[in-house]
């Protein structure tokens, strides 16, 4: 990829509207586009100024007006690309825009890859790494709390704490390195017992990040929720409900697996990914275990488990549903039981407490506290749409919380976080300082490549293909 | 509809991009975005300058950062509205979007109508009515032909010449009102000669620009172009060999007649609505009947109908096509048909000839010269669409010919031709003065209301409602 030639793309979302805003962004910025523009000289205009005029259609050796248009112009550095920058806002027919790349191109543009303002963005530390995948995740965010962790990490302050561990690691490791320099002397700079003591904080900090890793991703993706239950017990009808309830935006995601069709739902700005599964039902064994696996596979993802109870049938807490709901229990990860009882509309008073008694003997504390519904009338929905954004933690998301929410990142902090143990050992067993230098170096180099003071080409392809066009 | 307040709407395309564009127009728009505007105060800056800094979010007792954005400003009466505007470009995500409208309207702006930014710039005199209406089309326009079209009217070129002949009319009229003060001294200002000869000539401008509506509406929603034959000889393979062949956008227009699928073909710039119809086939009476109806209703909307002739057939020219055809030739309105022999690829030369003498005879002039063509193979298929251009009439149209594409035009052209008739009959018959003076002042009217000079609430309300929202 060439870094230094003019690029130019549409950056509005695509399709027709009143407005669409074409980019061109190159240290030939201003002199490509006066070639097709037909008003004031850009090259003589001050920045960050605006300009009505024409965009002109030079090609096949016509050279009539393409369209009205407004030429905003950004001198670099203070652009954000931090080139010359023009941002032609014309209407927002399909030729309109079609037209004028073509027209563009054919005057020595080139048309922008994915992402690929962003990527100059970065190579011209106008953002750093972190801060321009940032980016990507503020145009994707489709609720308040994504937004929030995406704008936050695009703001810097993800970047600037990370940055602050690696700098601080920076120094115990340069106080090693200098007793390598006086090897023979055997002095130590850098105390160990104070070195065992930071080390031992940044592992911690970095755990906690890493941690963090499972709250940010159900911000960013959604909190996955698993409803399960016997058939007929309404678990269709409690997914219809909780999402004819919300007040923003629902879709459906034909997830990957095809038995399971997911169905967002945002709950006061959290997003949930409810995902249906078939009903347990009781029949001869093969089919049965094939049911279990399935369920169990499917709650795996699952940081809540809606375990619907119908009020109504004979044996709520049968066989099959018990040994489910065990076998969820036994998994290491964390993860929720919420019981739903359903029905209470229709049911006695006596046979719901019957349920609740039964329940408690089965959970023998390890499931909360049951919720009661009718998912037909709606009684008690909004109950339980109170007790998921409680569980999920995440309508506690404070702007200045710290979320790690990139993949990525996930991967660079898990390995920090080993290599920093290793250091910890390495202190404990009294190893040479050059040994515990490498180990920190190890971490510094996993830290950087958070923020992109070390990266490679293939990093950065990978980061900035996933983009949109455009940005 | 209020037209004092500020409106505020999204103006770039619906979705998810780099990009989005929040319009606000009114006289509060910058004291309005200053509400919620960290950054320089907008209410001091100059004209046509754009600013970085953050909308913020003031809703719920929060006051966070929103987004980074760069407001443009442009102040009245130098803006699309001619009102105090900002242009608020954000993150193309769906949650800043969506939030900004919201946090906008809480602070104060309303949600713009369909087409009320162009609305107001027609009320402030921004633009004339024709122009204002060219600006949606310029939107939708697909193709170059459409969107020169577009381009001119809303450069003014059209309301320039309508405005011409109004004036002269409004010249006549005036003379002839002064006579009516005069009437006890049969005074003649305006000679009836100099009268009738002006009239005439108006007559026939008018006749001519309402006569460019077929062609004007046939480049702004394409050539309607019917494929007519027996079953099997190749229609829609011929469908699919024109719209494989084109190198611009296709698309797949179910209409409203469900029996015929149209598929938009853009040759050269020139869109073609395909119509393929159902086989004609020779059955009993009854159906034969119905079939022979329902090709000539479909011909009917054609503006070019192929037939297409299976070389193969036992009998291309069967009665059954040649008497639809006879129907289609005598009608009035005008409608070429070509005919199209298809599968040449495997007929003999003698074959091909055979059916040239059958159709010459049949034709007896009134037919277009056959093309040749195999649809499966591709040959002659860039010949056929050679002819369709020419046919068409279009591909010549020049960016200076002023063509009407406008229904609401159209009507009102053919009522000001109407009495421009009746003044010429007036004229002719020796009517007195104020007879004539009364259908003069009609034709006017008819043309004040292209331009908005006349204008009602309703045909304003009827016009803008068909904008998309942010326009």
């Amino acid at each position: 990829m060439n870094n230094t030639d003019t690029i130019c793309a549409v950056s509005t979302p695509a399709g027709v509207g009143g407005v669409a805003m074409i980019r061109v962004s190159g240290s030939d910025a201003f002199e490509l586009v006066d070639k097709i523009w037909q008003g004031k000289r850009l090259t003589s205009v001050q920045s960050h100024t605006a300009h009505l005029g024409y965009v002109m259609d030079n090609t096949d050796d016509c050279d009539e007006r393409l369209d009205q248009a407004v030429c905003t112009v950004f001198r670099t550095p203070n652009s954000f690309t931090g080139e010359n920058v023009v941002e032609i806002s014309v209407h927002g027919s399909r030729y309109v825009q079609q037209r004028l790349l073509e027209v563009l191109v054919n005057n020595g543009c080139r048309m922008a890859e994915p992402g690929e303002f962003t990527r100059r963005a970065f190579v011209n530390g106008r953002l750093d790494l972190a801060q321009a995948e940032a980016v990507a995740d503020v145009i994707s965010s489709t609720t308040r709390a994504s937004h929030r962790i995406a704008m936050s990490q695009m703001r810097g302050a993800y970047s600037h704490r990370i940055d602050e561990l690696r700098d601080s690691l920076l120094e115990l490791c340069t106080l090693l390195e200098l007793e390598l320099d006086f090897s023979e002397e055997d002095v130590e700079f850098a105390s160990r017992g104070r070195l065992l003591e930071l080390a031992n904080n940044l592992s911690a900090e970095l755990s906690k990040l890493t941690a963090s890793f499972s709250k940010g991703n159900a911000v960013k993706n959604g909190v996955p929720v698993s409803i399960i239950g016997q058939t007929n017990a309404g678990k269709s009808t409690l997914l219809n409900a909780l999402v004819g309830d919300e007040r923003a935006i629902v879709s459906d995601i034909h997830g990957t697996t095809r038995d399971f069709i997911e169905d967002t739902v945002n709950i006061d700005g959290v997003l949930f990914r409810l995902i249906d599964t078939a009903g347990l039902r009781d029949t001869d064994d093969r089919i049965e275990a094939i049911g279990i696996e399935r369920s169990l596979r499917c709650a795996e993802k699952a940081m809540i488990i809606l375990w619907i109870l119908d009020c109504e049938s004979q044996n709520p807490l049968d066989d099959y549903s018990c040994r489910a709901v065990s076998e969820i229990m036994k998994r290491e990860s964390e993860c929720c039981v919420l019981p739903v009882l359903n029905k209470t509309d229709v049911a006695s008073s006596e046979r719901i407490q019957d349920i609740r008694t039964q329940l408690e003997e089965f959970g023998n504390g390890r499931l909360h506290a049951s919720v009661e519904i009718s998912a037909k009338t709606g009684k008690g929905v909004d109950r339980l749409t109170e007790q998921l954004k409680s569980l999920s933690g995440i309508a506690l998301v404070d702007a200045e919380d710290i979320l790690v929410s990139n993949v990525r990142h996930y991967e660079s902090l898990k390995q920090a976080t080993a290599s920093i143990n290793r250091t910890v050992e390495a202190l404990n067993s009294g190893l040479p300082g050059d040994l515990i230098a490498q180990d920190l170096r190890e971490t510094i180099n996993h830290l950087s490549s958070i923020t992109g003071k070390i990266t490679t080409a293939d990093i950065l392809q990978n980061i900035f293909t996933r983009f949109c066009i455009g940005k």
